[in-house]
């Protein structure tokens, strides 16, 4: 996608020996700075801190976080190491166990000296693949926006989202804003409501990528998908996933579940764009199996912003003394999707469903 | 209740002139102000600005707001005008057209030398019976609480509430938490989970009440709710109200709808704390027929808070040049409603059930 009309990927190589350059997206929306990454330690950072953010995108960072790590040292103890460091960065996406676990496999049984290459040449692959998945994805999705384009041809489609599956979650195109990227392209009138997502507000992100690609877009807060989709202002939902289990639960942004309920009252279809490698085929109830990562109450307390007069602070705004939990994740059960968006096409949220396009993965477990 | 330990209501005579005291609650929960009211066009601003907000106290303010004009001009003319001021401040709260209305039946036919004193013993009396109303009701809903710890005596009773429906909403005890108060007083063990309540995040006040009444408490992102109650973490809701319609659908901060139906969908009890002054018998169908109050979209984009190093600050967090929309309420459909809380009892979400409650008032319609 674009920044300021450049061309710009989430991840990429930076130099010739290896480096690995991010975007910084803790400083998103309000400052855009990169980042070079030289070690497996600031990979692992990236992860924990949210520099990279995104099922996805954490699965390439941790590929390419493997690969700085035999970039210093590529023997057994080094890899397995940098492997438990990556994976403890961020507990509920599957992507990074996947990634880590992928890469692994690959290099485990290769000798020590070979290994370095392997694993940049694994992290450039696994970035391609991301890439071309996300725009399959895309392409799929973009179908159901132009099904809603056909049912109401003198008006926008109003598309709802929930926190930022966009291209910056990915590292290129994104996975629920995809079809959106797509149907613009084409041309099809769309409007996006972009979730605010609190606490870390994920959907000023989204916000900034629609604005960035010129989508129409107005953010909402966290509480008023439901008024919408009451009112018929939605016409679709779509959202990212960070696990889906194999019988279609869908475990994403804390909140996704309340905005799935209102779009089952009001009759508003309601998607979850799935990577792959999001896929946890060992996984069957959602709500019950998969942990959910329990975050840094500050998230909540404290917000930036800039002051009237140009100056980037943080604040706290919550009461002094007051506490808060904060639960990354919530779990959407299958029976309130209309159905999951994939590389492969649309499928229902189920275990058939699934195992239709996926026979070899749904096999496997 | 008691502000760092005094006795506090929300609203006040200040003086012997008539003056009127209010908390100015738009520096809560950072700053603890008071503000002194001398003119019909301040407590119109009060009510507009939220230096006062809740629907039982912007009822009150309304009839001291009354009082105020009729200190000044107490003709005709001032009367009907004051109305119109007063009126027009908040769309959506019944309760300020229920007091307007009713000061105004109260003085239209009085000599205008009469008005003024009137005026203030109707606003004296409005404001006692508020606190009795709230008292009652809180007795009702306090017996819920009772039958939660009766079912789990071995651990304290979860409560969810969203927004503040506590005595700052009220001129004293509140409605949504005035159960919760009185639970508190008689000893039952009890938490509370206080929806933060984007974006003017009346949660904080919530939170800041707990903390004053030294009431167990967690402050949740408004995504947080859906996830608790999956997991068993809640055992009731009790949220306030702006205004219910006669067949029990419950209008409310927006959001309410969202908890509602986590609610039903988790088998967790969904109550609205309803004032008698906030059921508004001409409607029926609360989302076909309730105004909705779009506010300015400041609200979305700027939070306040204490920086690092102590100064109150005003951030825009969202990105520059992203637009909201802030619409105030959402409407809750009675199907949703376990029931409804009021000062005389508790009863079903429907006609029947409040007719039964109000015979008087159901039949006038």
């Amino acid at each position: 996608m674009r920044v300021s009309g450049r061309a710009q990927r989430t991840i990429w190589r930076e130099g010739s020996d290896g480096d690995v350059g991010i975007i910084d997206q803790t400083l998103l929306p309000h400052a855009f700075e990169t980042l070079r990454l030289t070690t497996v330690v600031q990979a692992a950072h990236a992860i924990r801190s949210m520099q990279v953010r995104g099922a996805p995108l954490i699965g390439v960072m941790a590929a390419y976080g493997m690969a700085l790590a035999m970039r210093e040292r590529s023997d057994d103890r080094a890899l397995q190491l940098s492997a438990q460091l990556l994976k403890a960065a961020r507990p509920t996406a599957v992507n990074l166990a996947w990634a880590v676990d992928r890469a692994v496999r690959a290099l485990a049984s290769l000798a020590d000296h070979l290994r370095r290459d392997a694993a940049y040449a694994l992290a450039d692959a696994m970035a391609e693949e991301d890439v071309a998945a996300c725009r399959a994805l895309g392409e799929h999705g973009a179908r159901l926006i132009a099904e809603q384009h056909a049912r109401h041809p003198d008006r926008a489609v109003n598309v709802l989202t929930h926190c930022n599956a966009g291209w910056l979650a990915t590292v290129d195109w994104g996975t629920a804003l995809a079809p959106v990227f797509l149907a613009f392209e084409r041309g099809i009138p769309l409007h996006v409501w972009a979730d605010e997502t609190r606490p870390r507000s994920q959907g000023y992100l989204t916000a900034w990528e629609l604005q960035q690609a010129g989508v129409s877009h107005t953010l909402v807060v966290d509480n008023a998908g439901g008024h919408l989709m009451q009112h018929g202002h939605v016409d679709l939902c779509i959202v990212g996933t960070d696990r889906t289990t194999a019988r279609g639960d869908v475990c994403n942004k804390i909140g996704t579940y309340l905005k799935a309920l209102a779009a089952k009252d009001n009759g508003v279809p309601f998607y979850a764009a799935v990577p792959t490698s999001s896929i946890d085929w060992t996984l069957d109830d959602g709500v019950a199996e998969i942990p959910i990562e329990e975050r840094d109450e500050r998230e909540v307390h404290e917000m930036r912003g800039w002051t009237a007069d140009g100056r980037l602070e943080t604040v706290r705004v919550t009461p002094v003394g007051v506490r808060s939990v904060n639960h990354g994740f919530d779990v959407t059960p299958a029976r309130l999707m209309s159905g999951l968006i994939t590389e492969r096409g649309v499928c229902a949220a189920s275990r058939d469903g699934l195992a239709g396009l996926f026979p070899e993965l749904a096999c496997a477990t």
